[in-house]
């Protein structure tokens, strides 16, 4: 049997980390074996190239190469990692997967969703989670959190502004109303039992 | 005034190197300002991608994550250099360019031509050479001549069979054909003298 392939979305701070991690427990708890990777990265390759999307200033890449950039860290994380993993009978949980990279190359970089999905279908051959989370919380709300985490420290990514945030929002609530199947949005406002218990009611037709 | 774009291919130990700065050096005789770059690199993003690239057994990367890791490291380079050389009338000599990737990419890694072309049309916005030569040498000549410079030392793509370079050399070929005003096959066995004037002759009509 097939190990199903899940993602968790959302904005910085939405709790995507934690509920990976929550949700590979409750499996094991349920007997089902899960791998927690994360993008960009995952994979030895991959984590390479995420160093080198990671380090400089926010101009460091064209939006351009960054897409491309990311279609290459992803092809080598589902090639060495996720699709063997799932041809195992092992669940991969990933914090983040292509509809990050649809909706920040999309919003950041103003590249065509089309064109975003098309490097995935070079790369990796389009793989699609069997279901992805959009995790939602205000946007302060997932400030606050990720600054109590971190306190003053920011990455490329997080040193946007409010717009830019909202914009994001905007694009992951877009893909869910074009796949409801796969895409659900959760409200990850609540504890972070309350936001796991939303996950598995969300898996429920999934689980074994 | 534009500067023109010249690429130089071929095999290794062909010459490329070689004529690219014998090339800048006769055209700075006729007055022109040449910049000599090369790929994978040219650029500090692309020579980050390029360390990458080289770096590890020849089975680190998927041929798929290549070529997107070779067309994110080309976006970076003419995004950075060569595009601004060529805006600002100097003229570019760039030692490898896109046909190693076809020529690479397809014969080692199986890659389409077309799917080649589209990540370059993606990345660069398909910006091609106004002129490309073939530096074409006997692969035993080749092979000698690298081996004169680098001894025992093989890169990654150094370690291949006789039937892979026949191959690319095959593949560089078919390119000439198909684009006959910008390929141009040049006999490279003879003196570096020889080579440099072949190169002028073919020039001829883009010089000032
Ligand atoms: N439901 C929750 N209620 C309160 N705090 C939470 C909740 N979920 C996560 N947190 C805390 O919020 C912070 C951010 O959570 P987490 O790192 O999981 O978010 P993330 O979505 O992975 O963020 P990033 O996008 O920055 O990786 C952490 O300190 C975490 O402990
Ligand atoms: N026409 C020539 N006759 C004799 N030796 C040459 C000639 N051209 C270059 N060489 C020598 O051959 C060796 C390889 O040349 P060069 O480094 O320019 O090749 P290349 O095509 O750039 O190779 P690579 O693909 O490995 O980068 C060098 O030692 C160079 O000095
Ligand atoms: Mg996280
Ligand atoms: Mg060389």
């Amino acid at each position: 049997m097939t190990g199903r392939f899940i993602s968790l979305e959302g904005g910085e701070g939405a709790g995507k980390s934690t509920q990976a991690a929550r949700l590979a427990a409750a499996l094991a708890a349920r007997g089902i074996d899960a791998l927690v990777t994360r993008e960009p990265g995952g994979s030895e390759g991959a984590e390479a190239i995420r160093a080198l999307l990671m380090q400089g200033s926010v101009t460091r890449w064209s939006p351009h190469s960054e897409a491309l950039l990311f279609a290459a860290a992803r092809a080598d994380h589902v090639e060495k990692r996720i699709r063997p993993a799932i041809g195992a009978g092992t669940w991969v949980i990933c914090d983040r997967f292509i509809d990050s990279s649809r909706a920040y190359q999309g919003v950041a970089g103003g590249i065509d969703d089309a064109a975003v999905l098309a490097l995935h279908a070079f790369g990796s051959r389009g793989l699609l989670p069997d279901r992805t989370f959009v995790l939602e919380v205000p946007a302060d709300q997932g400030r606050a959190r990720a600054e109590v985490r971190d306190g003053a420290a920011a990455d490329r990514f997080a040193a946007r502004g409010d717009a830019f945030h909202a914009d994001v929002a905007a694009a992951f609530r877009r893909f869910a109303a074009q796949e409801p199947e796969r895409v659900r949005l959760i409200d990850a406002s609540g504890t972070p039992d309350a936001v796991t218990a939303a996950l598995l009611f969300e898996l429920s037709d999934l689980l074994p």
